[in-house]
């Protein structure tokens, strides 16, 4: 009898990232593995112990994951084969029956209190935040009494035992997590017209406009840059790498044109994954930067070289 | 009697922003006063409660500390007033007497268990670790027997009554931690030829290239960036605004003329102020755009407008 | 009695450069002064002899009249103070009652010549060509039986006692040349909103992308470029100086900015003038770039480098 | 018994140009073809009549020859085999035995007269000055008694019986002419390390900053501009197509993807071909942008796009 995949989680049961797996097509079939941190299920996946690992990329009210960025960048090669984005909506949890006006202690991920903190001034002006590893951690420790109330999804109190006593009580209305699926490295995933690419990309000396010229890398292909998040590359203050999202897929001329480019011209280049966008947006294409004006472009160089024009 | 100045950080008492208060030239003199959060620190000041505070900005290895510049961005203004730059080293405390095989818990920010993990991994490979608030209140709670050991400052274990049973168990040789000192908005810092200034800004309709053309009006002065931060607007997934630190001051002409150039064709412009960097780097003045040749040039330009030349 | 004006121009008299004096709308009322050369017009109104100096800059199938651009980049400084275009169409001048199977010989400015190539291959294939130091001197010469015909325009043919043959030979519809006003320097024409601004300026360094760097000085302003011309500085094989046309008046913040940028990053900056332009195009002024929004981020800049916000 | 190659130039016999095709190492062994005019020396070429033409490119004093350049850019394709610089000097030529004060009269070609301005005013400010088609034609013309003097190569003295009068007699030390030997269009010559590369290129929609963005295909990847030349396209004032001349060679990897990239966005891209430069300056090579790394990146790429990491 084949073995269900097996996806690797940032656990325990009952958190986001949880129910971001769960929200995949595959979801309801894949054997999903609960770890206490990122990288360890990230080790997980380069080890062979799991097939995928979801993870957290992405808040639009917090901004990166830090934690995912920096191993994605800086641990064994791992590829982003497919992201998803899931409304983030948080509720609070209790033990059955107990009233607003009992819960003096509200716990969750430090990610989630800033999140809440409208609804908490206004609701619980006297209640006390405690942080925790996880919200569904929080949850656990709701259940075994040492706090009140937790900060969660809704979908994390039948796990725990618990009582919705709130829900949609985040302040910013349209708030999104951005996860991705994470495997071993890999050909790419097909390319759909509506594509993403994500590198991560070091400065070669840091002389003054650098990172200017990384830009113009894509810029001048006609790449829209998505997203670029400067990170510390750990060896002194003021170092920084940069994670980068592009628009367009690695099988895609100009993309690979500007990866060229910055192969050529920048430090620690390495390519993360190229893979459909949970948004479906399609890039804009410059005039110029087609793939039929790229191949049109290089049969006539090849013909001037050739000496026919 | 005169009242001493009154000054906000992160606590409790024992904390590294502590520790970069009492670094201060006037540690000594003024009264630290805790609060739960940089946003509250921050509060403090601008209610008149306390007169500067004093915030983590960006660690070597961990990165920005995102409360600190969200705060700074879209809170009622502030100014930055100066920088320090602190070593970062990490001791265990544990109640006095501990021996290292009974550390079974291990408490700390989660900023700190990262750059302790190898060390950990070594020395207590079996051990739980276990989030809290801030490495002081790690402390605290191992002084009230919740934990057996807390990553902190060795400076911390005093004030708990803990004893510290290691010393710079930190993994990452030379990391530091850049504090700011923040104060209500006035007139900056007197140029000292060693300046930084710091800015937020955003997007005006997210066109390609709108990112490099924002480089380029510091670039194109001879202005060169010292970091760049992007950071969730919190309006929708994929809007961001920037976070920048460029070399000078805004009394100098080219740094001048930069933030002009951004007034006008970027969005939501902060400045947030111009002071003496930690480091003494003096900046690589590029020729023709020293002060003296702003001047010239302007008096050149005045002179050719009214027809002498 | 008050003395008419003197205006100097490339004579003799029944030159192209004469009718555009006469176009002026003062033309009918000064004396038009011919000279024996551009640089001759010009050291006229140098030493006061003459007012003005009318010279054709810019034809738009030959290009540019390099003895007026360098000797307004190289000369005494003028001053441009208008320009005008005006329709080229050149005749066939003959003596009176000379039949077009005895024209033999056909004389011109060279640059006539190849403006009229087609024309002249089709209705006079055996025809010998001459050059002549103007048009004006070719019919002169056929006046006088050197030749036996004269490419000009048609009002010339009055002037020598000349008929015209045929009109309109030139090859190319719509062609045009460009005429300027060159004054002593002085405060430049009133702004009208539809302004061109001419200056040269060279190369510091000759540094690779040097070149790139001064369009940007006026791209980043967002001001359009009309027109850029290379011409040798004479130093050597491979040295240029550029002259160059932009959109706007020095009047103009973001002109103004542009040329101060230039005037700190480039060499032998020479300003020429702004004037309305002939063709009464008005420039597509970017967002961020009129001169209230200069205003508003100069006043925006003053209250922050005060303390104000 | 086979015949000799055949060579154009711009005659007649005692041109510049003859002495250009003359020190060329082959220059003794051709039969040199005099033309009336270039477009006539490269329809000589173009036909098979010929099998290269020679034409002056480019004076160091008076910048382009645009006859030379449109008719490259413009008339049937042609590509430029090699380069070669002459210095010029020029001698005042008269029939044997005039003596210096009966120089009434001097002709020469239009670009002749500037170079010799000062040395004219000097020692015969009296005499009055003629054009000519060349400064043969001149000579001739001063053989037959129209003119007293010539302005020359004191090697036209011999081909039409006069005198060198005065030689060295140009105002500018150091002048030199570009001349260009011009084949019908084949392989490029093989690349030296030490060569130069010529095109001709069109904007596409004269969109602000255009011809930012062509400089930016050549910068981008490294590649030094040697020369900018902005022509008219003869369609209407105002419209301008660019002669460029550019470091390397079409087939090294930074000029082909720069052409590539041209080819892709901008307009009437012609290729005139890659040849040793003539001064033998070898290009300074950026970092990122040698064969060796392109190749290295192209390898990468492909691997990457293959799923190997």
């Amino acid at each position: 009898m084949p073995q269900s995949p097996r996806y690797a989680y940032l656990g325990p049961a009952g958190t986001f990232t949880e129910a971001a797996l769960l929200a995949l097509p595959e979801g309801g079939e894949v054997e999903a593995v609960p770890h206490p941190s990122v990288p360890a299920a990230f080790d997980a996946v380069r080890s062979g112990e799991c097939d995928a690992a979801v993870a957290a990329m992405e808040s639009s009210v917090e901004g990166a994951v830090t934690a995912t960025i920096d191993e994605l960048a800086n641990g064994e090669p791992l590829m982003i084969e497919r992201e998803l984005l899931l409304p983030v909506s948080f509720a609070l949890l209790v033990r059955p029956g107990t009233p607003l006006e009992q819960v003096k202690t509200v716990a969750s991920h430090p990610v989630a209190e800033p999140q809440c903190r409208r609804w908490l001034g206004r609701h619980l002006p006297e209640a006390r935040w405690e942080t925790a590893a996880s919200n569904a951690e929080a949850a656990k420790q709701v259940r075994d009494g040492t706090f009140d109330g937790a900060l969660a999804g809704a979908f994390t109190a039948a796990r725990y035992g618990l009582e919705v006593l709130a829900e949609g009580i985040h302040d910013n209305e349209g708030a999104q997590t951005r996860f991705v699926v994470v495997t071993r490295p890999g050909p790419p995933a097909a390319p759909t017209g509506q594509d993403k690419t994500s590198i991560t990309v070091g400065l070669r000396d840091n002389h003054p406009g650098e990172l200017m010229e990384i830009l113009e890398e894509f810029a001048g292909r006609g790449v829209n840059l998505c997203r670029i998040e400067s990170r510390p590359t750990g060896e002194a203050m003021g170092k920084y790498y940069f994670f980068i999202d592009c628009e367009g897929h690695i099988a895609d001329e100009r993309v690979g044109e500007a990866l060229l480019g910055l192969r050529r011209n920048s430090a620690r280049l390495r390519f993360l994954g190229s893979y459909p966008r949970a948004d479906r947006q399609a890039p804009v294409i410059r005039p110029g930067t087609t793939d039929a004006e790229f191949a049109e472009a290089r049969d006539w160089l090849a013909a001037v070289r050739d000496g026919n024009r």
